[in-house]
């Protein structure tokens, strides 16, 4: 059979009739292997709920790729061909780690993380969706946090839009709105099939991915949470992998899809060390694409060395060392640094929702000064209920602006990323990571923070022209100061949230 | 013989001819033995420079005392008496520990201490003196530290008006104006008998610190420290405890004086760590007050649990944790905690010279509702070459101010002094130090620093009403939410920098 040509980093999706027969879910399987010039790849497949059995494929390279269909769905064989035809302009394909501490896009493009945070923007009404995707769309993220199952916990107590699985949930009437915790885990007056998939929950995930990835916005996905009042934190081992590999069988076709194991692990208390290691392993063994795996702590980080891992996922354990962990963190684990959680811009209750937006900017910019990747959050006291960190919606905050201007910056980094480099022990600073295009490049940003001093000296004896901009990272406005050699002192404005930036002269 | 009345806390002067040939300031000796109803000291004198042998002795009561005065600086005995009568209102006498953590003046009254820093303000003209001691005057701190001897460092290149010993100064224009601590330590060209003490340069700082004594500033007084050029950080063992031995001589009389063995001790190359025990110890056991002892460090905080030092002298180790250390301070080593230096307010170009107003208080305030004591400095650009930090003269900032608004609200404090609780993880709260107190009291303080909650709930159940006031830090204002019982909810201003107090109300 001759399949519809596909672009690259999209996939091919084919679909089969099978048996229906006991449960298609788990008593029958599906499994197709691609092969072109390349690459060949065996993935498994699933079953949609609605009588197909579905396998999906992302391509990598142009160019003609074949295919043969096995499994125990069908007696039938099928085999055929189709073409992979060059990415869409922005798919630049799915992201890995570059070097030890940066990423970077299939392509070669480098990668740099400004990640948001909205835990269930999906699972809300259609008009709330597109209004989030609107404000993703005007503002610079490029990742977003966001999990499978519903959420329950302080302002999110209403039902979802759907269920992972089919059954019926417990009746919300009966929450303890006090103490949302102590819900958390209970799983009585929950009616659930853990072996049947609620095939319309993943079908509308999907539509909502492939809107991110129209936008450039990595999609990552918190595979378990705690925040739970239907029992989907406490399934037990089997439940959990067959939903794990139901995952991957669905959605690591999507060029722009990251795994989470879990939001605040630590949390979940029926699960242990090795729950987690077994599930980790379990996405990277079965994952035919390799996307990125990280897992989010509460109280404690999880041991980032397992090998498992590929990039730390950081959520602050302390009031003030936030951001500036990062250095410690890529010492630490010789892994990309991502601030997933680092507080959140707001003015409710909790310190991880309300700091200013002022302080989640200045964390932006320590994270980036020091070779890492911040992450936003906005939690501002809803009139409507909505609030950005879980539902999406509008932005309301004042860091946004900031990061996206932030992102731009980022992108002018020569090479793939930056380091913490100890020109001035007063303040964080960076080099391009790739030390020889450091020297070429002659590239340094220092970021003074809450200092403002009023003047700054430099030494720079080799002989060169450097060109020296002030950055208002507050106010969005980069301002050259001119272009210097040897000695020579800069002076800046005496206020808080300066970035200095120093180019080498391009001679000829 | 009678001598004219004093004052509790303030001091008699006894001098006297005696021998001046040879060496008087090391061949002879002059003791004083001092006894009222209640104490007595035996205290030792010295001599002045101008042919007299002076003893000096501050009486802790009211009543009659009779002295004796002994030596080998003359043949003659001398012995009298005198009345004491009671302090001046303002004086409460020397401070010293009280309980664990806090501090409190003899008479009993509580003593908050919120310092700040001009290392050389009295070595400066009598004009930018005067200047200074109006700046202290209309300010809060009551406590400021500064060095006997000269400095020498960035913006500290001038001679000082006098120096501590008979000699001649190394020529002032031979200095690298380009690396101030390449010049640290060196003696060529100073030429000093260090067995010869210059009692101008005494006379005035004493003038100095009973102004200081009139407004009721605690004089914490810098022993040795490294900014030098000539030669005064590196004497010896032997110079160095008879320079120590005349200051305990000349000034530990005064109530208002406390000791600080050095400014960034661990500067100082030549002493070891014996050294400065040994230095410690001398004050510990000579000086007949007990005046407060303490150590500053620059990199590495001195061992604080050695017995001779009544409280930790705190300079941050870290840009970022300053003043939240004070818990941390507190538990290791069951001290007061002064936080003498957390940066300064400035524009200047090291980390340690240049924070916003704004995180100066924040500073103060995490200092205070963690059971610390924070300390200021100035170190804005001049455009006179003055600066605060060093000279004194003008304030500048915008910290101050607040500052001198903290000092009411902790002096409003029951009991003496407060200890940080646990009430919530996410903001520094304080208590009074004494429990039986905190309950009676119901005294609480919550300090929500860079976050910006615009609610918190509370819950009270013990029946009792509470007030609750608003405390805006950095606008200085108190504004009542109101009296509240059982569970509540305060809505707050949405932004940072704000405090929350809340006192039982008093019934009847």
């Amino acid at each position: 059979m001759k399949v519809k040509a596909v672009k690259c980093y999209d996939y091919v999706e084919l679909s089969f009739k099978g048996n229906l027969d006991g449960n298609p879910f788990t008593d029958y399987y599906i499994k197709g292997t691609f092969t072109g010039e390349h690459e060949s790849k065996t993935v498994t497949g699933f079953y949609d709920g609605k009588g197909n059995y579905v396998v999906r494929f992302m391509p990598s390279f142009v160019g003609k790729y074949s295919f043969d269909i096995e499994g125990s769905f069908s007696k039938e064989k099928y085999s055929g061909t189709f073409d992979v035809k060059k990415a869409d302009k922005n798919n630049h394909g799915p992201v890995s780690v570059c070097g030890k501490y940066h990423f970077k896009y299939a392509d070669g493009t480098p990668y740099y993380s400004v990640g948001t945070t909205c835990y269930v923007w999906e699972l809300m009404d259609d008009k709330s969706i597109d209004k989030t995707l609107h404000s993703l769309k005007k503002s610079g993220f490029n990742k977003i946090r966001f999990c499978i199952f519903p959420k329950h916990y302080l302002y999110n107590t209403k039902e979802p839009r759907s269920y992972p699985f089919i059954g019926t949930p417990v009746d919300s009437v009966a929450i303890n709105k006090d103490n949302f915790m102590e819900y958390n885990e209970h799983t009585e007056g929950n009616h659930w099939d853990f072996t049947r998939f609620n095939g319309e929950h993943f079908d509308h995930i999907e539509k909502c991915i492939h809107e991110l990835k129209k936008l450039g916005i990595e999609a990552d996905i918190i595979v378990f949470h705690p925040y739970d009042r239907w029992g989907f934190s406490v399934m037990g081992r089997e439940n959990d992998e067959r939903y794990v590999r139901y995952l991957i069988a669905r959605l690591s076709a999507f060029s722009n899809v990251w795994w989470s194991m879990a939001n605040e692990y630590d949390i979940l208390k029926e699960k242990t060390l090795d729950d987690w290691k077994n599930i980790g392993t379990i996405f990277k063994t079965e994952d035919p694409y390799n996307h990125l795996r990280s897992i989010h702590n509460c109280f404690k980080l999880y041991d980032h060395n397992e090998d498992w891992i590929t990039h730390v996922s950081f959520q602050r354990t302390d009031l003030y060392k936030t951001a500036e962990e990062t250095d410690t963190l890529r010492a630490t684990y010789n892994k990309p640094v991502v601030l997933d959680e680092i507080a959140y811009e707001g003015n409710i209750q909790p310190g991880w929702g309300n700091i200013s937006g002022q302080e989640m900017v200045r964390r932006f910019w320590e994270g980036f000064t020091r070779g890492g990747y911040p992450g936003h959050g906005e939690t501002y006291l809803p009139k409507d209920g909505i609030l950005w960190w879980s539902h999406g919606g509008d932005l309301k905050g004042e860091s946004w602006k900031r990061v996206k201007f932030l992102l731009k910056i980022m992108n002018e980094t020569p090479g793939i990323g930056v380091k913490p480099t100890n020109w001035d022990w007063d303040c964080p600073s960076c080099i391009p990571e790739d030390d020889e295009l450091a020297d070429k490049t002659g590239y340094y940003i220092a970021y003074y923070s809450f200092n403002q001093p009023a003047l700054k000296d430099f030494n720079f004896i080799d002989g060169n022209e450097y060109e020296v901009e002030i950055i208002d990272t507050w106010n969005m406005t980069i301002k050259k100061a001119g272009t210097f050699s040897g000695k020579f002192s800069v002076e800046l404005p005496g206020k808080p949230y300066i970035a200095v930036r120093i180019r080498k002269k391009i001679v000829g």
